[in-house]
C-alpha cells in the first residue's frame, strides 16, 4: 500500500459521501456531482405514498405480498425462498452468522464489507484470487457480476462450484448489479435444494438506494433462519410498496436494462476519449486503471465530480452513470481538461 | 394454557394485522379499526421528502447529525452512545449477540419477542417475576414502562441492580413507551459507565411505526459493536430525515404527551362504564383483566375492532387509544351492548 492510498480520506471509501466530498474540494462548482456509487441515476418514480404506509406498523401480508413478487422478479424458486430486508448490507452480519466461525474466502478484489462482516462473525477470512479457493471455505463469498470490476461467472461454474462444496457451510452470491448482468447468470433460481445465499439489492437499479430494501434469496430453511434474525417489520411500509410496484413493473425493467447499456456504451466513449485504460464494469459503472489514478481523482474533486478510488488497488477508479446532458457535459469536458 | 389460548390465531399474537382481523371477522362493519397496537394514532406530520431522500444513499453526515439530535432527546451521554437502527425489533438479535451464550432473565410477563431473540442467540431464557432473579443472569431484559402492563420502575432501582450485576454481561432496557413515562425514569443518561442498552422506539410515540426507526443507547465501545453489526446505511433516507425534525420538535413532543394523558384518561372512563378491570398501561395502551376477555375479543372484533390478547394470559386484552371521535364512539357503543 502505497502513501497517497494510505492517506486516502476514510470517508471517501465508501460511495456516495458528498459531504466528505465537498469538504475535500471546497472550491469545486456546484452542483457536486456524485459519481461513486454504481446506483442508477434514472430512478423509478415514487408513487404517491398514503400516510399509512408512514403511520402503521407494515401489514405481513403486505410483506408476504412483496416476497411473492420479488421471488417472480428474480426467479426465485418459491416465496418461502425469500426474504425482505432493509438492504442488502444489513444481511451480512446475520449470513456470515449461519456458519459457525471457521475460514471464510471471499473471491476479490471485491466490495470491502462482505470480508469485515465475515470478520465480525468470527471467521478467519481469506481473499480468494480463483473460485477454486472458495471450495473448501465454511463460508464462500461472491460477488457476481464482481464489483468493481465487473467479472461475470457463468451460472454453470457456481454451480459446478456449489456442487464441488458438497454440504459444507454456505455458498453466499452477492448479486447486487445482476439487474444489468447477462440473462441466466443469476442463481437464484438453483438455491433450494443447495447451501447457497443470493443476495439481491433493490435499491442499485431503482435508483432507490436511500429506502434501503434489498433481499436474501435461500433455501426455505435457511430463508427461515434469516427471517427470524430480522424478526416481523424489518423492512419500512414505503418499501414494501414501492418494491411491490417497481419489482412488477416488466415494461419498466426491460427499459431500464436498455437504457443503461446505452449509456454506459456512451461513458465507454467518453473514457476512451480521454486515454483512459478499461478494466471492466457494468451498465451501472465503469472501472478504468491509470497510474495516474489519483491526480485523476482529485482534478475532478476540484471540478465538482466525485468518483471512487479503491484502497487496495491505487490505479483503479470506478466511475458510475451521468444523470443528464449537463453532468455528461461536465465529465466529459473535465476528462478532456485532464487528458489534454 | 386453556383451549381458547391455544386456539388463538398466530397471526393475530402480534399487534396491528388487520388482514388477519378481517378474515377473522368477514362481517364486521370497515373501516375496520386497530386498537391492537400501542402506536400512537395521532402521527407526527410527514413533511414534504425530497426524491433525494429516496434515491440516494444515506449520507454518514445526515446519520450523524440524527445520533447528535437522538442523544439530545433521549438524555444519552453523547452521540457516540446512540446507534440509530431501522426499528428496534431488528436490534434484538444483535443485542442479545453481544453476549456470549449463557443465562438470560426476562422480566415479565413482556413484550414475546425478547425471550425470542435470547433463546435464537443461544441463551437459557427464564421469564423472571422478580427484579432481583435479573441479578445474575448474563443477559437481563426488563422493559420500563412494561408492556402490557405499565409498570414503571424508578431509575434508582435499576441502577441498584445494574450495580449489583456489577461487570456481568448485559443489563437490556427497553424503553419503548418511555416517550410516555414519568420524567426521570429513563436510563438513558446512564448508559457510559455500565454495562446497559437501553433501547427507544421512534414509531410508537411519533405515529410512524411504518417507517422504522429506533435508537440503541450504550456506551460507545457497546454501541461501536452494534453499529458494525448493523453495518452503513442501516437506516432509510426518509427515516433520517423524518426523524431528525421530529425529535427535535419540542413543542410538538410535549404538547402530544399531554394530549394522549388526557385521552388515556377518556379511555379509562370508557372502560370503567364498561365495568372492565384496570390492571395497568401506558398512555398509549391500557390492560385490561376480565374472565370474559375471549368473548370481549370476538364482540369487538364483530364491530369492527381489533384488540390485543396474549398467549400466556387469557383474561388480559390491550386496548390502543382511539384516533377520532367516530372510533371513540364505536368503541363505546360496542363495550356497551357488551356490558349492556
Amino acid at each position: 500500500m502505497n502513501a497517497s492510498v494510505t492517506n486516502m480520506e476514510p470517508a471517501l471509501l465508501h460511495g456516495g459521501n458528498l459531504v466528505a466530498a465537498r469538504q475535500l474540494f471546497p472550491d469545486a462548482p456546484e452542483p457536486f456531482i456524485d459519481l461513486s456509487t454504481g446506483i442508477n441515476p434514472h430512478s423509478y418514480p415514487v408513487p404517491p405514498l398514503p400516510p399509512d404506509l408512514f403511520a402503521r406498523l407494515p401489514e405481513p401480508a403486505a410483506l408476504d405480498r412483496l416476497a411473492e413478487i420479488a421471488a417472480g422478479a428474480y426467479g426465485a424458486p418459491s416465496p418461502a425462498c425469500v426474504v425482505p430486508a432493509p438492504g442488502t448490507q444489513i444481511l451480512l452480519a446475520p449470513v456470515a452468522a449461519l456458519v459457525p466461525p471457521g475460514r471464510a474466502a471471499v473471491f476479490g478484489p471485491t466490495y470491502g464489507e462482505f470480508a469485515h462482516a465475515a470478520a465480525l462473525a468470527g471467521h478467519q477470512v481469506m481473499e480468494a484470487g480463483d473460485i477454486e479457493q472458495l471450495r473448501d471455505a465454511d463460508l464462500a463469498i461472491v460477488a457476481n457480476p464482481n464489483n468493481p470490476d465487473g467479472r461475470v461467472f457463468k451460472r454453470p461454474e457456481l454451480l459446478a462450484l456449489a456442487e464441488a462444496r458438497g454440504g459444507r457451510g454456505l455458498l453466499v452470491i452477492d448479486e447486487a448489479f445482476m439487474d444489468v448482468g447477462p440473462v441466466g447468470a443469476s442463481l437464484g433460481g438453483d438455491v433450494a435444494r443447495r447451501n447457497i445465499v443470493v443476495l439481491r439489492s433493490f435499491g442499485k437499479f431503482f435508483g432507490l438506494a436511500g429506502l434501503r430494501l434489498g433481499f436474501a434469496l435461500a433455501r426455505p430453511a435457511i430463508a427461515a433462519r434469516l427471517g427470524a434474525a430480522l424478526g416481523p417489520w424489518a423492512v419500512s411500509g414505503p418499501a414494501i410498496a414501492i418494491g411491490q410496484k417497481a419489482l412488477a413493473d416488466g415494461p419498466w425493467i426491460i427499459a431500464m436494462r436498455k437504457r443503461l447499456e446505452g449509456e454506459a456504451r456512451r461513458l465507454d466513449s467518453v473514457l476512451a476519449e480521454a486515454a483512459l485504460d478499461f478494466v471492466g464494469g457494468t451498465s451501472l459503472f465503469r472501472l478504468v486503471r491509470t497510474s495516474a489514478a489519483d491526480c485523476l481523482f482529485h482534478h475532478l474533486g476540484r471540478a465538482g465530480i466525485l468518483v471512487r478510488r479503491f484502497p487496495e488497488q491505487a490505479a483503479w477508479l470506478r466511475i458510475g452513470l451521468p444523470g443528464g446532458e449537463s453532468v455528461w457535459h461536465r465529465l466529459s469536458a473535465a476528462l478532456t481538461e485532464f487528458s489534454g
